[in-house]
């Protein structure tokens, strides 16, 4: 046997196996992913699998939990999408060591909770990305077991994403598809600056 | 000192060393990010750092070194901007595996990174995305040096975002931001069918 003919026999078995996988995989409803760890693109692919979303045009919603110094490209864009499948809030005022309040910190937190608690409970959303609500989990702004509650009890069909460092356990034991984002290396380190566009 | 008060003095001092390490980070130009890992986000980073460019009015340019059954909620959405600031480039014809043709994957992805070096050597492009170029150079489809090069010497402010699992160690070296997705879970493993709308 040649090396092409080698090369497509394996290439038809790895096929075959994955195939076999997909077809086994037969639940047909909404999942749950986390984004987490300390590396950069957990928001980043949040927004990218919104882009997805409404490319199948689904309808859409974000919530925001830190309105964060680079979120303004994201917020440009997609806001443009506003009057049709998407609704975009941002919610707080950027990051605590920022506004160095902590009461307002929750209370900005907890009126985000209740926007992100609202598109759970609505069917009529196929997609919810809830951008950085792991970390007001992580302060403990808002109450660990009414996020586990809303996100077991949302519609079965709907997708949920959320981002953040510091997934708790058991969000992550609730998620079906849990990434961690690993830094190795930062351009930080090169001394670059922070730049519009790229997330640095 | 009330716990308050502790709290934004804590706070204050963080707020403080971030803006030292900003104020220290002083070079002024394009950033190449790789993003790489067996986990999922990759490329939905990528194209989440699209949508944030696109916000900021950068002219990018998207080059898919692999056709996947996943990306066309994302085609369908950003093709909606190519009359503007976007040029969009699916190559290839889906993975080895779907095609099992290795001389034609070879002068597909030939043909993607071609195309992707025009992109390179334009200074009009303020973004380029090159979806899935490590599984290309991982196969050898794609000369590393010839990849390099290109990089190396694109116009100083242009940003790059590579994505795809195994990056060689030589693009990692050559880039300034670089993320391993790392999958904790995956949907597949419970037996969710994979979905419109969100990558699983």
């Amino acid at each position: 046997m040649d090396e092409d003919a080698r090369h497509r026999d394996r290439m038809r078995r790895k096929k075959e196996l994955i195939d076999r996988r997909i077809a086994r995989a037969t639940i047909d409803r909404g999942v749950l992913v986390v984004n987490t760890g300390n590396g950069k693109g957990k928001s980043s692919s949040g927004f990218g699998m919104l882009a997805r979303s409404l490319g199948h045009g689904f309808r859409c919603g974000v919530v925001q939990f830190i309105k964060g110094s680079f979120s303004t490209g994201e917020e440009a864009f997609f806001r443009m999408f506003e009057d049709g499948p998407l609704d975009y809030r941002v919610m707080g005022e950027g990051y605590t060591w920022e506004t160095q309040d902590k009461a307002r910190d929750i209370a900005a937190a907890m009126a985000a909770w209740e926007e992100a608690e609202r598109m759970l409970g609505d069917a009529s959303y196929d997609f919810v990305l809830l951008d950085e609500l792991n970390i007001a989990l992580v302060k403990n702004y808002i109450p660990l077991d009414r996020v586990l509650h809303a996100l077991a009890t949302r519609p079965e069909r709907q997708h949920v994403v959320v981002t953040g460092r510091g997934a708790p356990d058991a969000l992550v034991e609730a998620a079906d598809t849990v990434t961690e984002m690993r830094v190795v290396k930062h351009a930080y380190q090169a001394g670059i600056r922070a730049q519009k566009g790229v997330e640095l």
